[in-house]
């Protein structure tokens, strides 16, 4: 017998909570590098979006997000959502005994190591390029990189829209992805949730040589990675279940999350 | 001064064709990794499906969509349909000058070189299944290869129906994957080009430790081979333009094609 199989499963679920449905593509990429874990998924959609907000109100809706999840006896908790981790991050995870993991730095990570002429670039909404959260996450990896910031306001509400094969889409991340090609980046990271499914679009746009960091994957990894050191992954043998929680209408979660999750959504409880 | 440099760029395109829209997952993956390159993407519609056509009916297709796209001076075809290049391949590639790429060969060798206990899994359609050109293929690589097909009906007609993230295609995908996972392969051949619109459900049923080939990915990665290799390539500084033309109703075309093609479809041309 290894050690694996020693070790007794930990049956708990992983909470995860955005501010609406972008989230839903970590949970993606969770539900495919995970599928023997448990996730239980609060979208905020009553209070969506976060960006507008004070930075104290978005700290308040955080913090009730996280306890939320934390009743349910999570033995994790992932802030998809990068206003929310710009916002509140470190203040959550002081206040909090569950451990807690953002988009920010997983994403920032995977950045440094793959640049080779530590040149990155940022695609992302104004209030996480201003918020400057990814911008310090990466110096403080590598003090010596040049990142390139680019606010890319349109971007988000057309793919939430839902006509992501379109021109209009193709013409703003043409836009958005102008002065990254003109800055000579090896690296760009999609700093929203919403990105990765435009990413076929943008790999185009930026050629193949340039890599594409999607925060999402890379926050999956960051989570299989805690479990499997803290020893408290579920039973890998067994399928796991995922189910979710609204502040907002049901209906209108399922229809616009399954494009996001590209998986069935099946119970959706308002909460 | 490099030899990149110094090499005549190839101007003219690529030609892809298919009986539909599935070879869209092919042209694709052409584009996000060949962004500086043109296609003419050839969609049989109105011929669609080949599937239960005779081998000798399928072939005469063939060589009509070989013959159309070489009246289009490109430089290299590619066969995106599991159907033409299972029945009619060998007999393109002896009657065209031009270089003919079919989507089999690639997703067998990545499986060969991919599966650790030699046990590979081809998921495909029943005519694909029939035509034993995976298999062939397969052996052809590695004799001593274990191969498990299975013929998946359902899945290919619900995924061009739309609802790809309903329930009832998780079912088709479950039952699909269930003899697999009993067989214990360690690698699985996405043998349609429908197939990786489910990607990710198939991803999470069979499990992180089994490798998922797609040949569509596959496809493109040889085609860019070829291109180096025969000094063929277009001027890696330009971006490349993409046009199609389909035998039935463009409209139509247009429509469904979006979703497998994950970019713009611009032009579509009746021919």
């Amino acid at each position: 017998m290894t050690d694996e199989n020693t070790q007794t499963p930990d049956r708990r679920a992983i909470g995860v909570f955005d501010s609406g449905v972008g989230g839903l593509t970590v949970l993606h990429e969770c539900l495919v590098n995970l599928p023997h874990e448990d996730f239980i998924y609060l979208g905020d959609t009553g209070n969506f979006p976060y960006g507008p907000k004070s930075l104290a109100e978005v700290r308040r809706l955080a913090f009730a997000a996280a306890a939320r999840l934390a009743s349910e006896d999570v033995k994790l908790i992932v802030v998809a959502c990068n206003s929310a981790a710009a916002a509140a991050l470190p203040q959550l995870q002081s206040s909090f005994a569950t451990p807690i993991v953002g988009v920010v730095m997983p994403g920032a990570r995977a950045a440094v190591q793959a640049t080779r002429e530590r040149r990155v670039g940022l695609l992302a909404t104004e209030a996480t390029v201003r918020s400057n959260a990814y911008q310090n996450a990466l110096h403080t990896l590598d003090a010596g990189l040049e990142v390139f910031a680019i606010a890319a306001p349109r971007l988000a509400p057309l793919i939430q829209g839902g006509d992501v094969f379109s021109e209009e889409i193709e013409g703003a991340a043409r836009e958005a992805v102008a002065p990254l090609k003109a800055a000579g980046v090896d690296t760009v990271i999609l700093g929203c949730t919403h990105y990765p499914l435009i990413s076929p679009m943008l790999r185009r746009l930026l050629g193949p040589h340039v890599s594409l960091i999607n925060s999402a994957e890379e926050t999956a990894r960051e989570v299989a990675e805690i479990l499997a050191r803290k020893e408290i992954d579920n039973d890998r043998e067994r399928e796991g279940r995922y189910r979710f929680l609204t502040t907002g209408d049901a209906e209108e979660f399922r229809d616009v999350g399954a494009r996001f999750l590209q998986l069935p959504i099946r119970e959706v409880e308002q909460t």
